[in-house]
């Protein structure tokens, strides 16, 4: 049986929207595991623009839909569109566009709330009993809707190869059980068929992010 | 010895910069083969902004560099300061941003021209013996630099797998042997030290581009 496969972008590129090589990475391993893939995204402004050259915001609108058709080549659909009952199985990829375009999690940390649509469509999944699988800092996503869920985006050892590490303590304020795992892992939580991996939260070579985000697809998979 | 390579990026998105997937394949490749990489870009405004939902142009200026950044996770350098004697390889992703920013291939067909600064860097290299890697459209530019060279773009078979293959046409009139091959195939010109693959000039399943994108970067760095 061919799996689907939705894949939730959130623009194009990692300071404002999907972190790129995390998405592409998902596409090349669903792509080699023959399954099916439909992209999605909201057709709405991000948060802002961050000029990547500085790292900083600059001026200007971009709709989250049309940049992430940049990643999709075209192919990306309305998340407003997205029919659960047509799929197995979804994925997100990470950047800082989870935290700022599905959710407003850069502005308000742990008391952060996550764009509606998106809140219900991971609801959706979780009560068909579909896996998710998510990388970076998408798992803030599962930590907020499954409240003392397990999963993991790397380890709280805060130094140059875990820059992020803070992240691990606002997600125990959550309440949420966080695994310390290293970029080749990905921990599944069995119960709520959460699949996490830390991604480019590892300050690892782009080859590794690659590897540990096939295993984060295939054990995705193996739960679908 | 670690072999150095440049990567020149053009923007981020298919069709007004650097396909972005075959950007991150070459990034993966050029890591697990332990190269050290650095991006390099143009410094000046894009041709034009599409619309990747709609495939058309729409309004608004970017700068290639600043739109590369995304790609290059904020570490990319001017194209103006490239030292070639600084590397031992160069690869250029395809994508539009090839035919519309690095040239007027998009304007001009067989009678286009490359931006200066690109066809100095081209020229460089190959003076200096160093090999260059070069997959989708971007050969065109090594056909414009290199009268008579061998390289591919796929295949001149026109049909739903081969979309661009009247590109062939165009590169025999310029004078070049062109090669058919497959997605998974390297086309190497020993004498100009060119490797070429067609990548998403095929229709293919992206992780059978990633592969094949692999093979030019690892016939590219034999050359090395």
């Amino acid at each position: 049986m061919v799996k689907r496969v939705a894949v939730i972008l959130s623009g194009c590129g990692v300071y404002d929207g999907t972190e790129i090589h995390e998405a592409s990475a998902i596409l090349v391993h669903l792509s080699r595991a023959g399954a099916k893939v439909q992209m999605f995204a909201l057709n709405a402004d991000q948060m802002h623009v961050v000029n990547h050259c500085e790292g900083k915001p600059t001026e200007g609108n971009r709709n989250i839909l049309q940049e992430s058709a940049r990643i999709a080549r075209g192919d990306v659909t309305d998340l407003a569109k997205l029919e659960v009952s047509e799929f197995d199985a979804v994925i997100m990829p990470g950047g800082f566009g989870v935290a700022k375009n599905l959710s407003n999690w850069v502005v308000k940390n742990k008391d952060f709330t996550i764009e509606p649509q998106v809140e219900k469509l991971i609801t959706a999944f979780h009560k068909a009993g579909k896996p998710l699988g998510m990388c970076c800092i998408a798992p803030i996503l599962a930590a907020k809707v499954f409240p003392g869920c397990e999963l993991t985006v790397g380890s709280d050892n805060a130094c140059e190869r875990w820059p992020y590490a803070q992240t691990v303590g606002v997600l125990k304020e959550m309440g949420c059980k966080h695994v310390n795992t290293d970029v080749d892992v990905a921990h599944v939580d069995v119960k709520n068929k959460l699949v996490s991996n830390c991604a480019f939260m590892c300050n690892a070579p782009i080859h590794e992010v690659f590897d540990g985000i096939g295993v984060m697809v295939k054990e995705t998979l193996k739960l679908a």
